[in-house]
This record gives C-alpha cells, sequence and structure tokens, in this order.
C-alpha cells in the first residue's frame, strides 16, 4: 500500500492542504518511503462543513482505487467531543477521519472489517487542526506500519438514508437524489412527475412538482428537464449545457418524492 | 513514458477527478507499474463544455512535458455520436479524449504521428461518465504497453482558426486572440486601434473600439489597455492589475479586427 | 531533496501551473530523476497580486514538510526592476521566486542561511511568465544539483511587520492578524475589545470596535464572535459555521488594536 489520498473542505487557497502533505512526507522521510508513496487529491472544494457533499464524493472516488489510506476532513465540530475513527473496509482499505457520518456512502459500498477509535490526546493536537496534527499522522503511520491498532469500536456515525432527499448537487448543477437505481422503474423516454419539496427551520414548507423525461445520456434533453440513472447507480435531475439545481431552486437535503409517470 | 496528465471540466469539488486517478492507477497496479507513473493535474476549472477554454489550456501546457500520455475531457456531447480518439504527436505523446476539437492548437504545434479511433464499446461505458469509463482505462494501457492498436482515422474534428476571435480570456481577465505575433508588425510603444464585435444569437451585432499601447510587460500599462504578444506568442490585451475583460465587457468568441495604429 | 512544492496566483483554469510541471519534469528528465522527484501543489489559489495570503500560505505549510525546493510566485510586477531570488533556509530548505516579501514569514520562522540573486538574463525568460522560464528551472536546477551558486545578496525584501493587521482572511471567512501568542495575556473566557481600522486611500478612516470571546474551538463560539491562537500561533477573530470577515466588513491590511478585556 502506497496511496493515500486526500479529500477536504479546506479549499486550495490556504495552506492547510499543503501542511498536511508536508506532514505525510515528513513522517515517511524517517523510513525512506517517501519515495515511493503517492499523495492523490480527491478534493479540497467540499463545501465547507457539508458532510453530505463530503460523503458523496468519497462514494464516487474511493471505490475506484486500489485498497488505500483515504484521510477524509470535513469536521464542522472539529475541537468538540466527537469521536475521530479509522475504518477498515473488507478489501483493505483504511479510512481516516472525524466520526460524523462522512463515511456513511463508502463504507456501505465496501463493507466494514473494523472500527478503531483515535486516541486523540497521544497526537497533542492543536485544537483547530486536526486534518494535520492528528489525520495526516495517523494516515502516514498506517503506511508505514501497514495496518492500525487501537481501541475497537462496534459502530460508528451514519447518515440518514431512509428518507428520500437531494444528497449532492455538482459543479453542473445536477441535482443527486439518494433514490437508487433498484427503487424505480421507469423505461426510457417515461415522463416523471416528482415532488420536491424543502423545509425551512421556522417549519415553512414548499413544494414543487417538476416533470422530467427519463433518459441515458444529458444531451437527450436539449428542451426538458431530464432525469436519468447516474454512474453511481442514483437518480439524477438535469438540464443538458444548464444548472438545474439553479432553476428549480432547490438545494441539498430537499426532499424528493417520486409521484408516477405521466400517462 | 511514466506521465499521464488530466486536463477536464469536471472542477475539483467532485469526486470525478479522483474516480480517473483512482482508475489509472488500479489499472496500473497488475504491472507493478504505479509505482512509478506519475499523475499530473493540468487543469480542472476549465469552464464547463468551453472546448476553445481547454484547447488553450492544453496548448500552453503539454509542449513543456516529455513526451506523455494526457487525457483531455471537455465533452458537452458526452454520450452522443461523436467519436473518441487517441492522437500520437510526432514528438510521441499520445492525446486521449473526444473528438471535437479540444486537440486543434496542441497539435498544430506538435505535429500529427497517427490518429485512432477509440472503440467505445470495448470499455462498456456508462452513458455519462466516459473520462472513467473509457479515457482513465486507455490513458492507462498505453502507459502499459507503450502503444495503442486501433482503427486509424484520416483526421480529427478542429476549431476554426481563420476567424479573429477571442479564444481565451485568463484568470487576471486578460483577452487572448488567435491573432499570432507574426500577423502584426507594431514596434514597443505603439498607440493601436481594435475593433471587437459581439454577435448575440438574435444577430444583434455589437461593435466597440479600443485604443491600446503595445508594449512588452503587464506593468507597463499603469492607466491605459495594453496589448502584448504573449508567451505562447498569440496577441493579448490587458490592463495592469486590473480585469480587462470585464473593464471591456467582452467574452469568448467575440471577433476582433486590427485597425491599424494611431498616427 | 526530491520535492518541489508550487505556490502560486495563477489559478487552476489555465495551463500556467502545467507548464511548470511539464517543465521541470522535462529537466529533470535527462538524469532520470524525474521518477523520484514529486511535485506537491500547495496552493494555486493565493488572490491575485496579494503577496501576504502568499507569505501566510507559505508560513503555514513549508515548515512541514522536510527540507525542499519551494517555488512561490505571486509576482505583480514581473518583468520590471524587481529582483528574482534563492533563500536557502537554515535547515536547508531552497525558497525561489520574486524578492517582494513573499518569504517574509517562513523565513522569519526557519531562519536564513543564504540569499542568491537569480541571474534573470541567463534564462532569455518571456517578460511575462518568469514562473515557467525562470524559477521552474532555477528549482528542477537545484533539485539536480543538490546546490545552488549565485550572486550572494545581504538581504531581501520583508513585508512590514510592526504594524498590527490583518494578514490573511481564509476560505471560511476567519479573520487572521499579526498578533501573535506572547503579545497577549487572555484567559479562556475572556471578553476582548478590539478596534478595527480600515484606512481607504482618500483617507477616510473607519473605525469599528468589536467584542469578541477568547476561546480555543471554533465551536465555543455558536452565537458569538470568537477569538483565538490559531495553529500557527496568530490571533485570530473567527464565528463558529459563519464568515467573520463578512460579518463585519473588513479585509487585508486593515489595522487591528487590542483595547483589553471587558471587565
Amino acid at each position: 500500500m502506497n496511496i493515500i489520498t486526500l479529500t477536504t473542505d479546506f479549499g486550495t487557497r490556504e495552506g492547510y492542504v499543503g501542511a498536511m502533505k508536508g506532514k505525510i512526507i515528513s513522517l515517511l522521510k524517517d523510513k525512506d518511503q517517501d519515495r515511493d508513496v503517492k499523495i492523490v487529491d480527491i478534493s479540497h472544494e467540499i463545501e465547507p462543513f457539508n458532510i453530505y457533499h463530503g460523503a458523496y464524493v468519497l462514494l464516487t472516488s474511493i471505490p475506484h482505487f486500489p485498497p488505500s489510506v483515504h484521510i477524509a476532513v470535513v469536521d464542522p465540530t472539529v475541537g468538540s467531543e466527537r469521536n475521530s475513527i479509522v475504518i477498515k473496509t473488507e478489501r483493505g482499505d483504511y479510512l481516516v477521519g472525524p466520526d460524523n457520518g462522512l463515511f456513511t456512502y463508502v463504507v456501505k459500498k465496501l463493507g466494514v472489517k473494523e472500527i478503531f477509535r483515535i486516541d486523540e490526546e497521544k497526537y497533542s493536537p492543536s485544537s483547530t487542526f486536526h486534518g494535520r496534527d492528528i489525520y495526516a499522522v495517523v494516515g502516514a503511520e498506517i503506511l508505514k506500519e501497514g495496518k492500525y491498532e487501537g481501541e475497537r469500536l462496534r459502530d460508528f456515525v451514519k447518515l440518514d438514508e431512509v428518507k428520500k432527499k437531494i444528497i449532492h448537487i455538482d459543479r453542473f448543477g445536477n441535482i443527486i437524489t439518494n433514490i437508487k437505481k433498484d427503487e424505480i422503474s421507469f423505461t426510457h423516454g417515461d415522463e416523471i412527475k416528482i415532488k420536491i419539496i424543502h423545509k425551512q427551520k421556522n417549519k415553512i414548507r414548499t413544494e414543487k412538482i417538476i416533470k422530467c423525461k427519463f433518459v441515458k445520456s444529458y444531451f437527450e434533453g436539449k428542451d426538458d428537464l431530464i432525469c436519468l440513472v447516474n454512474s453511481e447507480g442514483f437518480l439524477e435531475i438535469s438540464k443538458f449545457m444548464d444548472n438545474a439545481s439553479k432553476l428549480l431552486n432547490v438545494n441539498y437535503l430537499d426532499e424528493i418524492e417520486i409521484m408516477g409517470k405521466e400517462k
């Protein structure tokens, strides 16, 4: 294992990511492993504090790597009581980060073998930058030793998956829902009615009903809204060369209800 | 050859780029080539669907690498009838991507040796993500084998270069035209008149005439618009520490006409 | 030494960074050193021309690397009379870039051993892109030779550090000042009064006085402005899951005056 990937909401206009990379390389230097290790950027543009966004990006990228060390940091409550964890997947990945739901989707796909609680105190971290002080160090240690040892946990924090909702809006404005391929049975060309529900904090509830054509490729929908099963197996609402999320004015966690197809 | 570069309009807030990197590393793992391979990010911030932007970025970066595998994905019609191609340059690069004009400029500079059509069906791709399902795989295969074999093509799609126009606007707002160094004959300090023509879809045509000083370095134009031959040999319109494209309210593909110098 | 880092204000929507990477790899190819070298992106999203921003990012990242070659390009006056320099730090880093203050903070932390002026003419650079034509080449040469030889300088340009001010605003809107840990003596929970002074070019001076709670972690300030000593030892003004700089409408170089704590 010589790969360590980074997924954060740190952006790339800061020194945060550089600090993590420097730390990892420094720690592998002693064993002369730094020549072999590959530090691979997955994303540093996770929306600040948006755990759903991070969870979706991990799902769509990690399974394509060979078993590797994956550090993920989207951590609104850094410095609080939340745990830091290492999850070993069935095929042998090590997922390192805060225990706040970030790993929900990817662990569902890859399976879990062991869960460890990281003893944060051991690393005397600053209270604001666990990515550098804990996760980068733990990641480098796993690469060095080829394993992780620590207090076992029985479970880890997971995002709710029962309620059907918008779990991601991509850079093109495509709306990704947590409705899976096997939960729908439409055929090419079907006109589908979908209800989108937005709940505000003050309990105002806004509903809108949209129609979209069930297709295979983005370019099939030159004039209409389309929906399709995307390359991850999720139902996605899109508009060809346009921004569906802005058109519909929807956002993360808005609820989705499939109302059936137009006859 | 151990380098593979990536240029896409995927952005870095998604898992798309991570998925491509993971795929490439996975495929080279078998032959233990993954330790040597360098995956180099050129850009993932090509404007969505802007083939001109992508073409300019490839021109300005690829020639500086030693002969390498270069994957480029700006692909508005993914899943349609457009071809996928591999172009081998005279010096031995392999350019991998959709056949939509992306490689126009860089191939003009580096010369073409062979053109191949990629047999997309062979890769049973998803209909939305050829970057991961086809191009990453083809790129990894070329690194593995040191060559590409497939159906030969006689030609590939090229962007129009006859009409003089804005082909790129960079992050600083500098306006890059496809007017080459050898098409102009100005000397340092000349005051040049340039007409910029914007054609809207409804056939409204807006013209504006600007004056700019022909200089060598950005900082020479503290108060005026300047133009200079940039490091790629293209005529560029700029304003020192300011955003020329916003000042002039111009955009990609606006036409450019050099009206001569002020006497 | 096999690491070369890049920090620029070039953004990643251009070919600039790719050109630098290509150049470095090409130059190391001859000696077959390209397989070992690691080109590490620190940041390409330094605010255009913002030397303070660049200086802070270098400070927060470079010390975490083992001694390496670090190229930094934030260079508003490229092509003018400003020098290009190589600074060797006490522990053996080589800092390569324009002599405009960029290296102030990191050199203060790491110490200076030698300073060299780069003979720019030797590289017959384009007048607009020294990052590719000079700094990438110098960086590669240092990796190749393991040292740098050139005209010695006695000193280099430094940013002013006497006046207390905002030196960085991070992606989350956290406001970082150049007030150090040892210049303040507050205890957890103290309510602190801070004056922020904004001077406009027309000499209009705007003052605002804010109160903020002195804490250890971001999440402690659910409702109030907070301030804390950040992981670099600087006083930082923040708001939990909110953008403090937008809330307060402050910017780089606004002056900061600690007025003491509320009794």
